[in-house]
């Protein structure tokens, strides 16, 4: 029933090092037999001939039939993922880019060469949502998928709302801490969270959509105004990512939110994830755990692995039934927006505003407009100045 | 890849209706040939021709490969049950009971019969814990797994602690809405948590212990002075079951609980459920859902219909791993127990008491117990004038 895994593992960062403190404290039937890195003169905590700088070495080797792909470098874990799967490996990746921006070439390679690519670490870190999305969920038209899909930012979030820190001083903490990067865009931007729901939309919806056709905006310019004005409402902001679905036509972006006490992201704080998944008959389910780190990754990334000796892959079921699915970018919003500028109202051209605020700090409104304006007329709505975010 | 299901439905209550509801939405590749029902006279919203009262007819009809099991009576389902997989049919069924008094048995006979019977709509109803415990975290030794796995006491508990009603309106309201039965005693007397906790502990742990081994006191006893002390703490009261790994033994019982506002299940309220698992690795993750009812159960049973046809069956991998691990009640608890008769603390033998408090309506001790000495007396705990439940 379950093969003996030979396995040749690409980078060994947080979640390679995460893994391995795992592997070695089971009996599983697995040997990783080399790791590929980038600086052979870097200390490490494993003997010497374990290391190699040489992948074609390790893509080559017959008695490796197991890739773990876990570095950084998106462009170059595609190639490596590709060659592999060409070898006839089977491979597990936790690259998000990678995956979001190649899902369906990759999609295809499955198909053409048999073997499996899993990458459920690459969504949420240890919360099994690709998984179940695939298999528990595969015959409910799903009315939408939306969580916190971030660590980091959602750490800033916290540390402002529960800690009264302002933005920057979150920032900065979290940076200290290792949670966010030192040009920290990909998340405060909400770039990570939405190659994660370009993978979801796909698990979900059965669609193929770029991330760069996908809406987002950050908490980057989130200011002291905004925060007080979610205080008074009893709001928290979150940064959200959503694939909903209205009349066939798939919805999704990713933007900060005010979100009420009932929403069940409210409580979802610090490092953690949290994903809510809305079903016509299973009704609204909730998933909640460590969204990043590398044991709660590796452990993804070694349920993968182990998923793997029983033969498991993705069978991109709902792709095939996704005709009748389209995505769209035509979707009205409820959002607030900071502005400067009074010339932006016109420009963005609101369906309708219900609130105006002027004040000698700031000035806001609320109103709805269309998801198209707002993609139009991103650059100017996302510069210092202003903030954005959806509000319910 | 997938072979048409030919079904017969035994049952056409709630969750049989339920499901019917949902498959009838759908292109799925399954017909239900036919269901079997126990009163032929009743008024039914589908066709005469599609009911029978005769069993052998559906389970020696060669064309029918697929049976669903639906009925409350727990020996008949098991009959029916068995004769299914010896007739060479897929089961899936959603009776906790019967699954959970026969968990052994029934594990034999799918490996004697190579067919499968699936049960995730039996636990949590809309919650795929069963598989995701299965499936996902079959390489990591848990450290625990507990949740609110019944919604009709904790129905009652949430209108108690957030609407300020007592026990017995609460009750009777649960009772009104169709919550609760009218003899409430496997819902509020912890007996249906159980059974979900002895099937979790197997899918869990890979051991198999009987239902009747397991302590279970529930919220039957629960008074105005208990929930006064909860208040003044800020707790709530929840019941939670537990399954927990110490040392390579596995403690498992169902015990109300007062929790703190940092527990996860603190805020599950109403007819929800919530499955927080505890991992060396993965850490804490957390489930939501609508734990009963014919929609959300329903949606469970189809999930587990649509596994049937790509050959999915639990492996039962754990039990295979399972040698180091074993059933124990050897475990200290610290627990709150409101009493009448001061000769309980002797005979309970409490290993040390850190709190009394006489007052002139109630006292109450809080103290250390071995989980031994509550079973042993389960009777003098469980009767009117006392109440019973772990604290943190």
């Amino acid at each position: 029933m379950s093969e003996k895994l030979t396995i040749g593992m690409f980078g060994f960062g947080v979640v390679g090092q995460g893994l391995y403190d795992i592997i070695k404290t089971k009996d599983l039937n697995l040997e990783i037999k080399k790791f590929v890195i980038k600086n052979p003169n870097k200390q490490r905590s494993l003997p010497d001939h374990l290391f190699t700088t040489d992948a074609d070495a390790v893509l080559n080797d017959p008695e490796i039939n197991t890739i773990l792909e876990l570095i950084d470098d998106a462009d170059a874990a595609f190639e490596i993922t590709k060659r592999a799967l060409y070898a006839g490996k089977n491979v597990v990746s936790a690259n998000k880019k990678m995956i979001a921006t190649h899902l369906e070439e990759l999609a295809t390679i499955q198909q053409e060469t048999g073997k499996s690519l899993l990458y459920e670490g690459a969504v949420c870190g240890s919360i099994p949502i690709i998984r179940n999305l695939e298999e528990y969920y595969d015959n409910e038209l799903l009315h939408s998928v939306s969580g916190i899909f971030n660590g980091s930012s959602n750490y800033i979030l916290s540390k402002i709302f529960n800690e009264n820190q302002d933005y920057h001083t979150a920032l900065k903490k979290a940076q200290d801490l290792g949670f966010a990067e030192t040009d920290p865009t990909l998340d405060v931007g909400g770039f990570d969270p939405k190659y994660k729901l370009a993978i979801v939309a796909n698990h979900a919806y059965g669609i193929y959509v770029k991330p760069e056709d996908i809406l987002n905006l950050g908490i980057d310019k989130l200011g002291q105004a905004d925060i007080t004005y979610a205080r008074e409402k009893n709001y928290k902001i979150k940064l959200i990512p959503l694939a909903k679905e209205v009349d066939g036509k798939i919805i999704l972006y990713v933007l900060p939110k005010f979100v009420t006490k009932d929403n069940l992201l409210y409580g979802v704080e610090n490092e953690n994830n949290g994903v809510v998944v809305k079903a016509a008959f299973a009704d609204e389910q909730f998933f909640f755990g460590k969204g990043a780190g590398g044991h709660p990754t590796g452990s993804a990334v070694l349920s993968d692995i182990t998923a793997l000796r029983y033969g498991y892959r993705y069978e991109f079921k709902k792709h095939a039934k996704s005709q009748e699915v389209t995505y769209s970018t035509d979707y009205e919003l409820t959002v607030y927006l900071r502005y400067e500028d009074e010339q932006i109202l016109d420009t963005l051209s609101f369906n309708s505003i219900s609130e105006r605020f002027y004040g000698q700090e700031y000035k806001y409104v609320i109103g709805k407009i269309n998801l198209q304006q707002i993609i139009k007329h991103r650059d100017l709505i996302h510069r210092d100045g202003y903030f954005f975010a959806e509000i319910a």
